[in-house]
């Protein structure tokens, strides 16, 4: 019996885990559960799974969460310290799913268990990369990806050093792929949260509008496969059928493909080094007919030439990019600033702010810190 | 140093394995080569290579041999016994790649010294698959896949049992993929032999074309992958860049792609398990462009559902249809019967001929010979 603890349950990808979690309860039992403000959607899983804890973020939502689980002898917290107790707790596996820098240190406290961790908050690993992993070697911690490209590529990646000549992460191309940079100009939050392929949260749509997510992935892919900068690419598929490639220096390319669910890189990670049944569709290719794929077009789409320069440069440019770009992305989608002030806040910040690189986490909960204020302030002229 | 023997070391398959080998000479050194009538090809590549020994398996060229191979201290031998004895000398590495089903004895010689055997020959396996699994098992011997399709199910195949729920073998379709029965009827051997994605020898091609190739290949991934024949499917593919695929139970798919190049799957057969480097052009899927994908036509071609049949039948069946096959293709590339002629033969032979299951080679030889002759027998009723 694997124990199991889900840091964003409520989410999306925690909703998706939970989903395969439930189909085989002789196989695996809920440790800890946590949202950030979805009092019913947690009680009623920890209900559900027979969690041993429930936590929520929000402090304020306490007393809601203790009356939800009154009688039900499940342990109820609050608080940014109950959720990082929450990930410390050592359970057999557990999904990292905290959207955005807050995942940071429950992320981290999870690794330090020596456990497994799987890793679907890539802000983290974006920002802090080099001291997540330099964390989870000295801990033992075995870090499983999650995001559909980074799960192919492990399914691919044979580990052995001088054998991978090129990662390719396949990118959908999002909803504008085919648009001109005029188009683009008066792009609304409504259309950049319509993805093409999958079904994901608001803020990472937006990334994958601008690009961004992709740019991202490479700065992660970085860190979770010893590989040189120089061989990462990005090929745009916008069948999103092949999640992406490893090519070896035979000349062999292996490649993960399947149903844009996100349950098939979750169940991977979940199973792992076994596999389990999911109830996904299954890849028809006869159905689908044609794959496409073409080059990237980082003039159309800035965001990936600036998280391939920040990937390149290393240090502490992939956490001020990081930070500069959530803070665009919410002005975006509150209508602050439009859809090309994105990239070029980001761009502004990054030339603005040149750090040195973090050596800590609080190092990089100040870059980041500072970066949101330095895009706060270059947002705010640009609304003026 | 990993000693190397190639038995049919001037065809196709066997030229690019040495290519390969000749490209490290530090790290391959080449034991016994043979081959059965090219003397000169056969000489060349012995003294380019240092060999220890080389065989021509045709007895009357021995002279010649013996006379090319004069004053290089490189031992010449001739004759079927002698390639034997060539496959038996246990190198650490053997190319099997004698076409047909003459190559069967000397395969079973190396599989018997318990070392690597790569394996290029599909008669063989499709005839006595069961037979050559037991004694590679018995002996120690690893099989090595070298067709591209089984080369890139074994890149993607965890061996662990119930993981697999499908192997997806592609298939270019060959050269009359979109042919009407009625335009085939003319097809000349020509027009058979060129394959539009692969180089490779004539009696491949015309398997290629009547697409008996890929239901010969379904019996051979079924005696190299323990999995049911229910769960083995043909996928047409016609820019053969897919290779093949596996689907786990998750729904995730595995696959290999690549150049279409037999010095990818030889290298990764060569140097497993590791990988080498090859010369081979790499994988450009941007400007491939597009990859399409379509259900096989089992009444267009209607060796696939013969070869089907067989697999899922079992016992003596694929034997008879890979010697009326192999028969009716001869005759085909002779112009003594039509195209659409040799899946009839081979059904007819199928209908008229039905031992019982071979639990020995020479009860294999004894059926492959008599289904020949009565390949021969219909083939003279049509001829007629």
């Amino acid at each position: 019996m694997r124990t199991i603890s889900i840091l964003g349950a409520t989410g999306s990808v925690g909703t998706s885990t939970l989903d395969l979690v439930e189909r085989e309860p002789e196989r695996f039992c809920i440790e800890a559960l946590t949202a950030y403000s979805d009092v019913d959607g947690l009680a009623a899983a920890a209900k559900r799974t027979s969690a041993k804890v429930a936590v929520i973020g929000d402090e304020r939502r306490y007393e809601a969460l203790k009356d939800a689980l009154s009688g039900t002898g499940i342990e109820a917290a609050a608080g940014t310290h109950a959720v990082i107790d929450a990930a410390a707790r050592g359970a057999d596996w557990t999904m990292a799913a905290i959207v955005g820098l807050a995942g940071l240190e429950p992320t981290m406290a999870a690794l330090s268990c020596g456990k497994s961790v799987a890793l679907a908050n890539k802000e983290s690993l974006v920002s802090a990369g080099s001291i997540m992993i330099r964390s989870a070697e000295s801990a033992g911690a075995r870090l499983l990806p999650v995001d559909s490209e980074h799960n192919a590529v492990f399914q691919c990646y044979e580990p052995e050093p001088g054998r991978v000549s090129r990662i390719i992460l396949t990118a959908s191309g999002g909803p504008f792929r085919t648009w001109s940079r005029e188009q683009m100009r008066t792009v609304t939050p409504a259309q950049a949260v319509k993805h093409p392929n999958w079904s994901m949260g608001a803020k990472i749509s937006v990334d994958s509008a601008t690009m961004m997510n992709k740019g991202l992935e490479l700065i992660e892919a970085h860190h979770l496969f010893p590989i040189g900068a120089d061989k990462l690419e990005v090929l745009v598929h916008p069948q999103s059928v092949v999640h992406s490639m490893v090519e070896y220096i035979d000349g062999s390319v292996l490649a993960q493909l399947g149903s844009p669910d996100m349950r098939v890189p979750i169940a991977h990670a979940l199973a792992y080094p076994e596999r389990m049944e999911t109830p996904c569709q299954r890849l028809d290719l006869a159905a689908i007919g044609t794959l496409t794929f073409e080059a990237p077009d980082f003039d159309r789409f800035p965001a990936l030439a600036l998280a391939k320069d920040a990937l390149t440069a290393g240090g502490a440019r992939p956490a001020v990019l990081n930070a500069a770009n959530e803070t665009a992305v919410a002005a975006f989608l509150a209508g602050e600033v439009g859809f090309l002030d994105i990239a070029a806040i980001v761009a502004e910040v990054l030339a603005q702010y040149e750090p040195d690189a973090p050596k800590t986490l609080s190092e990089v909960v100040a870059i980041d810190a500072e970066a949101r204020h330095k895009a706060a302030s270059v947002m705010r002229r640009i609304a003026a």
